[in-house]
């Protein structure tokens, strides 16, 4: 973890914070200054470079400074602090589309399950950080047998003890179910694609986000259904405004969304724009499936909300997983099916049965005992000091132009590279240099964001993640000069 | 178990058979001539009925006797030694339909999942004929994390200590594969859904045996594909010559196939007949998604061969698992898809992303150790000894004109009552017994069998057993006496 946590540096980062500001209060760093580099102030105050940039990241949260790629943190000017340089808005495509960028999503997830390469592609946190001991644990626990045997917990739902620890949970998403509300899956993965099932037919349009998870777009891809892009805002997750353009002159089988830690962005959209969206939908009887995976990652004070916190008409399906929070090879994920709850039912019948149980009670025993809530408060603040690191570390190396994405939750970086510099291309190079990177073609259905790039910031700074960086960077810079002397 | 084990009864049964065979040989029993009833036998020669029912089985097998519903055994005249009592063949469909019984299928799955029924419905064998205790250990062994973390062991085509063992058996069923070859599924029921997928579009035709297994049926319903029922001859299996003629004149996209341990039926297709319908199959360039679930349950010598061992075009997709033979709770199958793998893989991604880990680990584990045929031997052995157990209860106890299959394998037998009783009214007055049983329309996509059902047995006699059977059979007899009542 990169978060201080030595007695004496407990509050370092706030005493920091607390001087830099004034300094900015009183005039004497003035708007566009330089603020003292991040290693000069470790080295100054004698800090650890985490607690430096702890303390920045509070004045950035406070609008006080910025980062500059490759420069370092500047006092934010009168315009700069009206509102935070953004992403280039997504256009919508026209029309609804097959998806063009299967095979590429396909070599992305190949590359994500090889193990020899160092994971800047793939979105799972560091192992050191799930408690992997205790679930193991719980594992063993789960072997004795049940009263009555262990097939009678063969069930297509999921077992009984799993669902209601889950229904709990929801609550703290705004959300009253019960277990029978509750159908478990074979990762968030199985609960996407049973959604889209129940929800669509083949040749059917489904609303996606731009950028959207590619999971989610492939699923899609070998559905046979056509996707129709909405962009999404950095700060504040889908716009609504180009959805319900997208409504009045579409039919839309249904729409897929991330409210909750958006992949790749990591927004969080506002209660208000949840309750908008909701209505929208209830307005046009449409569907919403709602990937919920990271909604637990959030880094507020409270959990925010799931969009079907909002919904009363049982038209959105919420999908979640613990795959991204306590085991990805468990394989463990969930759907909350409102209004579609058998038909759900009935595809995971017709489709996997049933989901394995013990690693099913293994989590339930874990989540009863009571830890996961504590586990989540250590995980979100090592991902938090993670992403800080990994943003710094980026802006030390990525060439003059790039941006990167401040996430709300999670611990993925959605990395904007200068125009011209493909990806693709990018990521071919990488894979054959033992790295794994998630270009961002692969996040859209039509090929968009060809200069940008998902990286997967969940791992605390080592040797091993400063040499995948520095390599990374090293080919970027490669492809802008070779773009540089092909231009001239 | 009911197989005689004890030192003084371990051979009585031989004994006892070559007693039976010689008075038949030397014509002191003649043809029609009854023989001893199993009760009065197992009196008067101080063995147990199981040992009296595996002697009277072994002249069966040698074709010297045969069972008669209610009646018992009797000495087989010339013309029933030549050819025993077949069901009555089933017409196949004119032409390819939708499924018309997804509704009654659906409703007996969920009855299947239900705990509190006596498990007569379900096809799993009872917990105690299993090796829980060693699969435990297996699993307790597997939570210790390995070298390069467990998410390394995240792929789609799952873990690989798993596909060798899966490699390694497959030789036995004369098939030569490398673990490259082989996908891990999330059950058979996954491998079966990704294989008709891959093979086929919404609207297509898709061959079936008729009888087939409900789970087949249902997973072609949800893709939205036409069933062409191919009937199922009760000792040879799918008739090539029905197929061969539907071929003529329909498109088909797939067949889907048990050549081994057919459910319900029980049988073993012979080696030739595999033969005649790969050849038939690649002169028509389709493909064959094989059904091999209870090929290791198989009684023979040896273990019988796949579809996929005739097969040197890759148009046989084989489906596996060990749900029948481990662990129905682990949910662990597999599919060699030949041709087929790298679209089966993508399906693979894009539904449930990769298997469960630790149940994949588990049982690699367990079959590394090397106690699998062993275990195998056993759990025929005594499959073997409940089939003999429950035909012969069955037979005491339902009405004249009653018929019952001969499995080969497995552990489910086919039974077809007296011509008007409505098995799915059965069904349904059953449930409200607490009783489960699997009715004959469940099986057909166009709601054939209305008299038959599927019964479980693959459960030692025991006063439960017996009690579900007594209480089945005077509902049939009640059936029965309305059904008289009403005709006369």
């Amino acid at each position: 973890m990169s978060t201080p946590t030595s007695a004496s540096e407990r509050f370092a980062y706030e005493r920091l914070a607390a001087d830099i500001g004034a300094l900015i209060q009183t005039g004497t760093l003035r708007p566009g200054d330089r603020v003292p580099s991040v290693r000069r102030m470790s080295t100054s105050r004698g800090v650890s470079i985490p607690t430096v940039l702890q303390a920045y990241r509070l004045l950035e949260a406070r609008r006080l400074i910025g980062a500059r790629p490759q420069s370092g943190f500047y006092v934010l000017t009168p315009e700069a602090r009206a509102g935070l340089a953004r992403h280039a808005p997504t256009v919508a495509l026209p029309e609804p589309g097959a998806i063009t960028t299967g095979d590429l999503i396909m070599r992305v997830l190949e590359m994500v399950a090889n193990p020899a390469l160092v994971p800047l592609g793939t979105a799972l946190p560091a192992e050191e950080l799930l408690p992997t001991r205790a679930l193991a644990r719980a594992l063993r626990g789960a072997t004795r047998p049940p009263l009555g045997g262990t097939s009678t917990l063969v069930t297509p739902s999921g077992a009984e003890s799993l669902r209601r620890e889950i229904a709990k949970r929801s609550l703290d998403a705004g959300d009253a179910v019960t277990p029978d509300d509750i159908v478990v899956t074979c990762g968030c993965a199985e609960a996407l694609s049973l959604c889209l099932r129940a929800l669509t037919s083949p040749g059917d349009t489904v609303a996606v986000e731009a950028p959207a998870y590619f999971g989610t777009l492939q699923a899609i891809e070998v559905l046979g259904l056509r996707a129709l892009e909405i962009p999404v805002d950095p700060e504040t997750g889908i716009s609504i405004e180009a959805l319900e353009e997208a409504l009045g002159r579409t039919k839309i089988a249904a729409l897929v969304v991330t409210p909750n830690v958006h992949n790749p962005l990591g927004c969080v959209m506002p209660d208000d724009r949840k309750r908008e969206l909701v209505a929208l939908l209830a307005a046009h009887g449409v569907p919403a499936i709602e990937d919920d995976t990271y909604g637990e990652l959030a880094f507020g004070d409270v959990r925010p909300r799931t969009l079907r916190a909002f919904d009363s008409a049982g038209l959105v399906l919420t999908c979640g997983s613990f795959s991204k929070t306590l085991a990805p090879d468990y394989r463990v994920g969930w759907v909350i099916p409102g209004a579609y709850r058998d038909r759900v039912l009935h595809l995971k019948l017709a489709t996997t049965a049933a989901t394995a149980v013990p690693p099913q009670l293994a989590i339930a025993a874990y989540l009863a005992s009571g830890g996961y809530e504590q586990h989540l408060r250590r995980l979100r603040r090592a991902l938090r000091g993670t992403l800080d690191r990994f943003s710094f570390e980026i802006g030390e190396r990525f060439p003059e132009g790039t941006r990167i994405s401040r996430p709300a939750g999670g611990f993925l970086l959605w990395v904007q590279l200068p125009d011209g510099i493909d990806t693709v291309a990018l990521q071919r190079h990488a894979v054959s240099r033992g790295l794994s990177v998630a270009p961002g073609p692969a996040f859209s259905a039509s090929g968009a964001f060809p200069n940008y790039l998902r990286i997967n910031a969940g791992h605390p700074w080592s040797a091993r993640t400063e040499e995948a960086l520095d390599l990374l960077a090293a080919m970027i810079a490669g492809k802008s000069r070779r773009r540089a002397l092909t231009r001239g």
